[in-house]
């Protein structure tokens, strides 16, 4: 019985901390990507087409960022509208339309990426490696939980091999892109940003 | 070297994962929420009014909640306009401004509690108890760290004492409360509500 209850104890704790937690990540990081012109969730966008090729449709971008296709949709609007991706029909099938992003995206997303690693290194750092790993395989059986939840007939799989976090050559493929030529600040900036990394 | 990497690694999953759950989360909790008129937000608001008695300043919300006083203020706002909550001026002290909830939004609280308890109970069955147990301390070193950078001078142990998530009674109020009397369905609705719990 006491079990019971401090079990049902600490369902609810977790079913409020998983919120918190985001809560508060957004409001540190906010600031942070706002410096270079793009919301947390633009700059998440603009990550998944990085990891995933330059040109990339509504669907697989959903899929990338366990969205729906709606929401996604809404959010590549406003992204157009803020001049950081074009829409592009493709050559051969005129029914398909990819999301490309911009030059101003592009230096957006670049500046910002080494400003955000330090951010979540910085929050981290207080878990020793082997906490990190466990945090990592605990989060991952919530989503999966969550993924057949909205769609009970989901293919787990398939959504774990398109999500960023499952791409094997992360950080190497993070590094090359830091290490590549400084992307080039926008004519209609005052002051020349410092390149950083 | 190969350590380094893959430290690295985890961090940038960990990074795209804390924020990636809480919007699955959200995808499966909003629809939940909204049949009983309200958001998964407005909710958050309800429970932490709930815990701390029926009237609070947006300064406890705040606290409570762990959001800006600005933010709350607009959720607030929007609550007022929906009709769940009111602010009332304290009559010693007329600077003092109280939110309280109206019996809209009691009703609405109370209605939707099961069924979100369900969905996170549901969410969180494939981890074992020492598994949740686990995942709570973690989650709570990470949010420590983003309050502590919110916020360099900031009482961690203030917050943690004002959380809803550190009442030592949480569970046994909460069942208390489901099972008192159950609440009056709206005038308008056509169909009444079925009591649950």
């Amino acid at each position: 019985m006491k079990v019971n209850s401090e079990s049902e104890n600490t369902v609810l704790k977790l079913g409020i901390l998983l919120h918190r937690v985001r809560d508060l990540l957004m409001m540190c990081e906010d600031p942070i990507f706002s410096k270079y012109g793009i919301t947390t969730e633009q700059y998440a966008v603009l990550s998944t087409m990085k990891y995933h090729g330059s040109a990339i449709r509504v669907t697989d971008l959903a899929l990338g960022l366990e969205h729906s296709p709606n929401s996604v949709s809404m959010i590549v609007d406003r992204m157009v509208k803020a001049g950081l991706v074009t829409r592009k029909r493709d050559r051969g099938d005129r029914r398909v339309v990819y999301v490309v992003s911009t030059s101003k995206g592009e230096n957006a997303h670049k500046l910002a990426t080494p400003a955000a690693l330090g951010f979540i290194r910085e929050i981290l750092s207080p878990l020793s490696y082997e906490d990190k790993g466990t945090l990592v395989s605990l989060l991952e059986v919530v989503r999966d939980k969550t993924l057949n939840y909205l769609n009970p007939g989901v293919d787990i799989e398939k959504i774990r091999r398109n999500s960023v976090i499952n791409q094997p050559d992360l950080t190497k493929r993070l590094k090359q892109y830091l290490l590549s030529s400084t992307p080039q600040t926008k004519r209609q900036g005052g002051k020349k940003e410092k390149p950083i990394g």
